[in-house]
């Protein structure tokens, strides 16, 4: 074994998932903690000997998401100069990662900032899942392991009797992820069409490509936010004919009133992962599956400098 | 005016292209010149003085490709080193652009790789149209105009019938791309839905999503190689009854027999630009736009300081 | 004259700063907007050409510090990535300019860090005022301008009756800084010697070095946060017998309930600068100096390349 | 154990510093050689394999201060290309480290310079001694290890009888460092009060803040050059009525004809280490502690990969 | 063992090296193959885990070398960002090692170049056989480990009768090297003198310095590109009375019709390395001297970390 | 012009011909001091203001050599924190020129590390003349303007009677330099041809190669240290039956007690530049031509964005 001794430390943001991920892994959360002062500034003090050791970091994106992302850097900025010997920064959400194209003028690609930022403060390495789109990988001038959590969620998925299902692209921009959800599933697919009728407008949905009216409808995509896309899309769906709509995503962003709005609405059920902490947000509709386990084989196997490709075959 | 004067200098890959341009912009073109010695090694060598003028390299990506790239790295370092104020590398089709994921294990992102070399060579700034994933331009450090010829393509469309045309994405990746043709052309899109039924097997047609039958199809993509996936797009669409298929991309590839294959096939016409040059291609099915106009638009712009989104407005 | 346009931009954290600034120079505030999403992720959109441009950026740190700061990085960075000529942050309180040593095993000297997130967003140099420590400015690898709010608030004090007053260091490590001041207001200095009688413990004032009963002391220092220390240092103050005490410091932290602890506290008076805004806290007490005209007057001189040292002379 | 074998070279500034940390830790001192050329230019070799080892460089800065520094850097740069396998160079005493400021316009802040350099040449990390401000330490971005001396000193005046002695500051800049002594010893502190009277003129003994008169001053600082601004500060001590005047500091530069001025002077005892060598320079007031110990345990724990802070608890 | 376990991949270039070398070392070939695309883009994956690994890239300059050269920047690429643990490119022959100096105006110093896309692809360190000056050796960052070839040729020379034999340079700028040569072999030397009589004109053989007339002579050189040069100086030396003329060099190029004109010439033997495949290019005048021993050698020192020159003692 | 104002800066090295240099441009020589501290450290100030200005700082390598260099690194380092605009190293006589290949194990190609620590610094180019090899060129990654002494040679040797002249490489490594000479002064050349009989032995002279007797030899280096070497081929060649020697080269280094040797030798005349300053040493031998108008032109040039290659036609 080239690397130091294991050793796993955890952000403020998701405390409960680096702690099933320990606890999976057998393996003590690493001694660290956090001041933050009166005039908000943070202090983040590593409480063990980190010298060589092959160091890993867990900290997801979600609020506040500014001062985590402030947060990372400075503990791994912290741990580069207590002399780490490699620096791992998990991120199972990875910050600003739908801020990776420069659609409008003069903006920021802040996902490749992101990026940046954390090779200067020290990062060797990034775990994480799901990016918004496969070519933020190449952001990235240090190794990326890119998590799946389509076999998660497909699994799930398959579980359930989908008989007459349909899944749906709620725009045409979704439409080759969720191809790739139809193939795992042998299921049909269909694509809201939107349509933008002036540049000021936002995109409306227009028309139905493809069939999903007696059909019950399952809605994926990569993350949901407020939701109100979502519901926009399930109502459209629903005025088509179908039968029923669910949902199945990755990251729950779950902004401001999400829940009480997805809670209320015509979606049957949501199916997504704990890549963000829900920090209390609950609803009878809500399907959360662990990507705990994932995360520590990952761990587990980047240590041991075994390959990841085959946690996907 | 805060840089130097304007000076446009051209690779061996597009000679055509950088004369058209210098003509529109009323400059000559630099004076530089390549020895390919008989070890195959090159040597380019500027033969005017370039020392704190503004200069731009224009070379595209096209057969030999690597040598391409080597000669147009070389081109750049001779510049650096000759104390040009500012280079800005013109590449109208960016080599390796479809290499923007790690769609495998163990695979370079060669499209990042390309943008570190060049500015490892000495590039200040970039140039290019019609990326394959609009997150490509976050690979860069340096800044990147990124042109698109979907208007250019767009307006000639519109110059014919559209009448009962329909837009169609050839797999579900190209939807999104579809769909920005769709909005500027307000008509309907179709999706052809492609399946994998085996990990080893590549992806065959096998449903049409949204309606093809009695209609004429305009099937659109950023580039066409062999013409082998478009051709079998084509049959599928007029096997589903479409009344006519034409085809709509910016870089034309052609490798090998594509010419042939095309001009033999179902499709009734193709559209492209001069992105790429053709060497002695044609078909009577052939409509090429020409790009200089927009190339020269933005080398003015970007040399003046003045704003380019404008010129897609 | 060398540099492109002189254009501002203002974060969100000081507007009314700004505003100012660009009164006083006659320029028009640069037009950019920030939108917050749901998901608390930021978009900086600079609304204006500021290609070649000699961009300078307003933003001063403050509550909520660790989205301002990553504000001003993603500012930064659109403006890179847009071509501008030249990136000035303006920075009249720098963020985690406390942080500046390792006095902890295993903590980062975030005042680094936070200097090299700087540079990696594409800033070229920095403007800033009263560091906490002159050798902060070793941390950038970057041109940096070091103003002195020094002569603004002895100015001030100058204009009052100095007679029979006493400087005062809140702790040793402050002697330095009041001995600036004692010598261009030539009056005495007395030092509170603090002890700490345990590892664990905090600092204790223990004796006063150097003469205050019967005097007026002036207690001045860099920033004052919860005002604790200070009233602390008051309160010493009176009970060794001081006439009255008043306090002198650039930066207005005023985090929590300082504004009404100090207002209720023994200190006759507090003369500060705005370079953090006071978002509405106010007291009878408070004196207000502007730092408006020294960063306008900077920000020129740095435009038009005239020497800053020539300001504090 | 995650990295080569140790080994320990020395520069040619402190062989003897050298060879007693090689002897304690009981390792051979690193085989090496440099040629001086008639032309002053200098070539070091390492005369043994490296590859792979954990490389220690031992260099203090003393005269030749210049030609000491290249010489290291011209190591470090042989060792990194001689493929070893991690480089720390490891400065007793720092080159430039007064220049950590910039309080005149337009000089260098040469202690960062000095950072960068080492870089630049290869050095992994640094291990260096009582740098004359913490911040120095945020000059580097690669991990330095800060060792202090303070508690060698410490430890030798608590051997002394210390009854009715004060710590004594020479100017108000060092109040923070002898107020680390104070709460050492439990003693109490006083300080020099120097004043300029005019901008071309230097400093002067004006007042002394705390009591000396019928005392035993300890005079401590971080290193004495020329000796000349102690001396002043021993004769304004005897004159404010001290009984006895000794001095302590870490770092003995003794430039030019300070020890016969020491020797001379009014001064007791002069207390410090062995960071730089003496080089024959002796006095019968002279009490050299040395280091040796300190930064053989330093080596050994960078080594093994074990906490430095330990040393210092 | 600090490294991971050793790992060598081939690039297509000299594949049959590559196995040799794997063969001496009794280690397995790495599998990995390329993708050649009909848009010539190239694809190279690892298809075995290397992560941690201490990989050795094998690939010489031949033809097409442009594109050997970009395989070999796409293979560093895929292995770094596959974790590999340290990658060390193995160039027998290094591409555009001749371009080493500025000898006209605004050219790429390429071969600086090259070593620099080598560090930007993320090579670790490089092995690479007699570069056409030393001093190329200091255009790299990384270690670089240059091996000779001399000793395997002048062992096959010894291995002759060398009664009455001269080493002769092919111009004066080849004397240094022949002058090592005529160390080794005891042999005495003469020097072609080329003489350029116009600046557009190329130089020609204008005397012989030394005796030739009743010798047999040996002309050396580091690589024979087309063997014009080599043919001119055989046949001056011929004219000048040489007895017989044998050639002795390290890298084969042999461009064009070389071997055919090689082989009519009045060169009695030619005497080279495998450091570039013949690809089927055959003579009976041609000697072949295998380098995969020596290469072998080097790898296995590099791996354990063994001084490298010991082999040329 | 897109520079700022041309501003010249001298180190201590070589006053003289700054002053030469600045006279010929008829602009003053830059204000800065230097303090070398009574601890040796240097204080290099400039005292004018730099901002946005075009600099060049002259220094050449001289004694003390690694004082003048940290000197330089210094001052560049000064004038780039002084916001200067671009800072050009402008350096006659390069330090480590001769280490700049790896010819020993373990050692550093010091010349390369030199060009890494300017840069590191802050140059932003360099002009230097007649390094040891021209390959060092390719040692940096910044615009070097590399200027030749050989045509202001040449020019006063061909203001001498040359008949009956040969010239004489002192050894096989030179040759290609006076071969150089030779093509322009159409005079035959000999080469002496120095043996190395056993490793730790230096070579000795053995032969010539090439006729002398007889002749008038002119013997052709870039630099001359101790004069040793030089002395030792005059013997040489008088004991060869030459009728007389002169010595011709670029930098005179002259270390040691070179002047005196040198006038006792057999040596009739010594002619090189003023790249170094001769400091008092003189002899009837020397002939000194000076630089100075050649830098006044590069600079000049360099300021205005001129060629320099046209110097050299």
């Amino acid at each position: 074994m080239m690397n130091g001794p294991m050793k796993i430390f955890s952000g403020r943001s998701h405390l409960d998932l680096s702690q099933r991920i320990c606890h999976i892994l057998d393996v003590p959360l690493g001694k660290s903690h956090v001041v933050r002062f009166a005039n908000e500034n943070l202090m983040v003090q590593i409480d063990e000997n980190v010298r060589g050791a092959d160091v890993f970091v867990i900290q997801t994106s979600c609020p506040p998401v500014n001062e985590g992302l402030v947060e990372l850097l400075i503990t791994v900025d912290a741990l580069k100069h207590a002399s780490a010997g490699r620096i791992t920064a998990v991120i199972p959400y990875f910050p600003y990662v739908r801020s990776d194209k420069k659609d409008k003028p003069r903006i920021s690609i802040a996902a490749r900032l992101m990026a940046d930022l954390l090779q200067t403060a020290g990062a060797d390495r990034v775990v994480t899942m799901d990016l918004h789109a496969p070519q933020i990988q190449g952001f990235f001038r240090i190794p990326v392991d890119h998590l799946q959590a389509t076999p998660i969620i497909t699994d799930y998925l398959k579980g359930r009797d989908l008989t007459n299902h349909v899944l749906v692209a709620g725009d045409a921009s979704e439409a080759k992820d969720v191809g790739r959800y139809a193939n795992r599933l042998h299921l049909p697919m269909a694509i809201i069409d939107k349509r933008r009728y002036d540049d000021n407008d936002s995109a409306k949905a227009a028309h139905i490509i493809g069939d999903v009216a007696g059909k019950h409808a399952v809605i994926v995509d990569d993350e949901v936010a407020t939701g109100g896309t979502l519901i926009e899309a399930a109502n459209f769906l629903m005025e088509r004919g179908a039968l029923s709509v669910i949902a199945a995503f990755t990251h729950p962003v779950l902004a401001g009133s999400a829940v009480e709005r997805l809670t209320a609405s015509a979606i049957d059920r949501l199916v997504f992962t704990d890549s963000i902490p829900l920090q209390g947000k609950a609803s009878p509709k809500f399907e959360v599956l662990s990507v705990a386990d994932l995360f520590a084989k990952a761990i587990k196997r980047v240590h041991h400098g075994d390959s990841l490709s085959e946690l996907f075959r």
